[in-house]
């Protein structure tokens, strides 16, 4: 790791991060249709030429824009947004972005791992309901999910129509009652080979990787715990934050 | 990307992946102290120990475990976690994990780029505050962050000790008035090579990448708007999702 990197190329790379931080959310959220000529950029920025290069090559390689001799730069695909604060399925979340359809890779009852079984506060050794789905937004895979239910709110699933269902609506239909809320935990990793092949990315792209546990009714009891990989180059995660009462 | 992979292989990586998921929170919450002999998660799992062997390796390479042959498997360190739900600047949020200092790259004011402008409310071409820093817990750098301010709340802070304190607190010290939400855009995103020099991580490390707009008073203005990456190594994020009135 180089501990004193060559000055001016440190200021060009730090403009370049710069420009491509503020124009990467800008992209997509539709702001900025035809606005990625390079002197108007580094008009708009106050950098030089080559950082903006820099920035739109860092997009470019994120696949947030193309660029061509031809038809010079241009936003290629907007990432679909996905809030975190209000709970939502993924075919109730994307329902503007295209249609969401479910691969079964599996459905069936194991014995929970001991570390499910807690969070779930069944006993050591319980069963659970398993369910791990390929999930495509129209032709596209974009998130890999696995699922541990409780029985006694997972078993009806396995007769239902988990293809062309989230598992959210399937759960509140087949209880009759509502979900109250998740705690999510969310990380960045990079795809091992194996989830890269099944999501159709690179080996080491970037993927969410989210841990959701799930509470029923007014209850709060949790009944659906998720891990979850979703494609950080389709899908955006959103949340609002409220600040505590403060003292000033 | 092969299509129809050797379906023994695919078994053990899907198990591998499934036990890695489950294994991978419960170090992050401590749960795992000294649970990581690899017959013991076999039986847990139901699966074979090559599995096991395998998740292991991933969460080795994710620097959660140390492996060795005289040590055997032990936990390598936990992550922060870092709530944003709750809106808390870094030494908040990190205080039960150690000490957190800034080192101010940049403190200026500078023209706004027309983006930035729009999202805080101002002229186009108006002067915000731009502030950048390299915050380390201890002495390890974790997050990077880009800071624009609306000049009469980011103006005073440049006179303040920003090294040792968060951006929200001096704010609320300064105007006096509290902070109230944030909006968060979260994505995972591979470290570039010159960020991955600052951040203290190989390139294509996994980050968490940060859009963070923030409103100060009841009015809601929006008066900093940050662009934030974590080393995903060191910190995981959590937020609560509050599922919306159902017609169920």
């Amino acid at each position: 790791m180089p501990k004193s990197p060559d000055l001016n190329r440190r200021r060009r790379a730090d403009a370049a991060r710069l420009v491509a931080d503020v124009l990467r959310r800008g992209i997509d959220r539709g702001d900025r249709a035809d606005r990625l000529d390079e002197q108007r950029l580094a008009d708009e920025f106050g950098v030089s030429r080559n950082a903006i290069r820099d920035a739109l090559a860092l997009l470019s390689a994120e696949g947030r824009i193309d660029r061509g001799p031809r038809v010079g730069t241009r936003v290629a695909r907007r990432r679909a947004e996905h809030g975190i604060d209000e709970l939502c399925g993924l075919s109730e979340t994307l329902a503007g972005y295209g249609c969401v359809r479910n691969e079964i890779r599996v459905a069936t009852i194991v014995r929970a791992p001991a570390a499910v079984a807690r969070r779930l506060h069944l006993e050591p050794s319980a069963d659970v309901v398993y369910i791990e789905r390929l999930r495509f937004l129209d032709q596209e895979p974009v998130s890999l999910d696995l699922t541990y239910l409780v029985p006694d709110v997972g078993v009806p699933l396995l007769g239902l129509d988990l293809e062309n269902h989230d598992v959210f609506g399937l759960i509140e239909h087949s209880t009759g009652r509502p979900l109250h809320s998740a705690r999510h935990s969310v990380e960045a990793a990079t795809a091992d080979p194996h989830s890269a092949a099944i999501l159709d990315v690179p080996p080491g792209a970037a993927l969410l990787l989210i841990e959701r546990l799930t509470a029923l009714g007014p209850e709060r009891r949790p009944v659906d715990l998720e891990y979850i990989r979703m494609r950080s180059d389709r899908i955006t995660l959103h949340a609002t934050a409220l600040r505590a009462a403060s003292e000033h």
